[in-house]
């Protein structure tokens, strides 16, 4: 199965990660309020909230100290998505090298995931990646100790233009692999 | 804000953590392969897809078996819901201490969260939880020293009982508390 069944919600139906923009779609600060609300709801192991972002559009001064520190192969195409978000995990207690919770990373992952939902809903599609300099993005943002940088989220509109064949859905130019529905099960259960 | 924002996406706006769960309700088989779906569809790094999924349908052999390691916190109201899926993680690479994925548990957090959304846009409301015995229930499916179980999802149907103060929706009885929205902001940016 290469296409995901019809009976999965719309929203994550119609989800993929792209990796080219519209460069001239322009986020509002709306789009930034609902992509916060929802990681700000997500759950949380015992409502910890592991989380914190950094938020850029594209043409702010957040925006412009983040590219800087993209990897060649991000720096191609993530600078044209409308919004940037660096997605951070509260992950050890303060000076200690004791996890803050055991589900940080895990639930920061939920977080971001209920964001690229909203942002799907919005008409924003959205590519997480890690090609970029952690070491310096700390440093630029000054992230504490007790706090990691995980990822970052691309979102964007998707150029309709027929002639970006990368932009189209995977669908349509190439298959999506994921393993078979039987191989998601524990062996033997 | 103790109540999401109304632009925020109805299945992400009406999903709480339930504690109470109709017990007669029962899960389909569509139900249980709609959320393979949500999970199986969910992104990872490098399209890894870390994870793995023991499902069990109350009343099923499987459900016997699960239910057995509960502690007694989660025994007191788990074993309602009308299934139960234990989230494994492909945490190491096998007979190594290396991770698998630096992402393997954001990444099956996010698969996790994808059934949870796909539950509720199927009417089950899911509740995660740790309260189980975790080795004993890592011998009674034998699984893999590089697997390693995460976490647990519980998911039913509320009861729309009145009497039934625990299962009303949060808002209804009791504050939800988040950090207020400009507090997921790292600090300074």
């Amino acid at each position: 199965m290469t296409t995901p069944e019809p009976d999965l919600h719309p929203l994550l139906r119609s989800r993929w990660s792209p990796t080219v923009f519209d460069r001239s779609f322009q986020a509002a600060q709306s789009h930034v309020s609902s992509l916060l609300e929802a990681a700000r709801w997500a759950p949380s192991a015992g409502n910890s909230q592991p989380w914190s972002f950094i938020v850029a559009r594209r043409g702010d001064g957040t925006h412009h100290r983040i590219v800087t520190h993209l990897a060649a192969s991000s720096r191609r195409w993530a600078p044209h998505a409308s919004i940037l978000v660096v997605n951070v995990c509260h992950r050890y207690v303060e000076d200690t090298d004791w996890e803050y919770s055991e589900f940080s990373v895990y639930d920061l992952g939920q977080a971001v995931a209920h964001m690229t939902l909203q942002g799907q809903a919005m008409g924003l599609a959205a590519r997480q990646f890690r090609a970029f300099d952690r070491d310096a993005l700390t440093a630029e943002f000054a992230i504490a100790p007790h706090w990691q940088i995980m990822t970052m989220t691309a979102f964007g509109v998707v150029p309709r233009d027929s002639r970006a064949d990368e932009a189209a859905p995977p669908s349509e130019h190439v298959p999506r692999h994921r393993r078979d529905i039987g191989e998601l099960l524990w062996p033997g259960t």
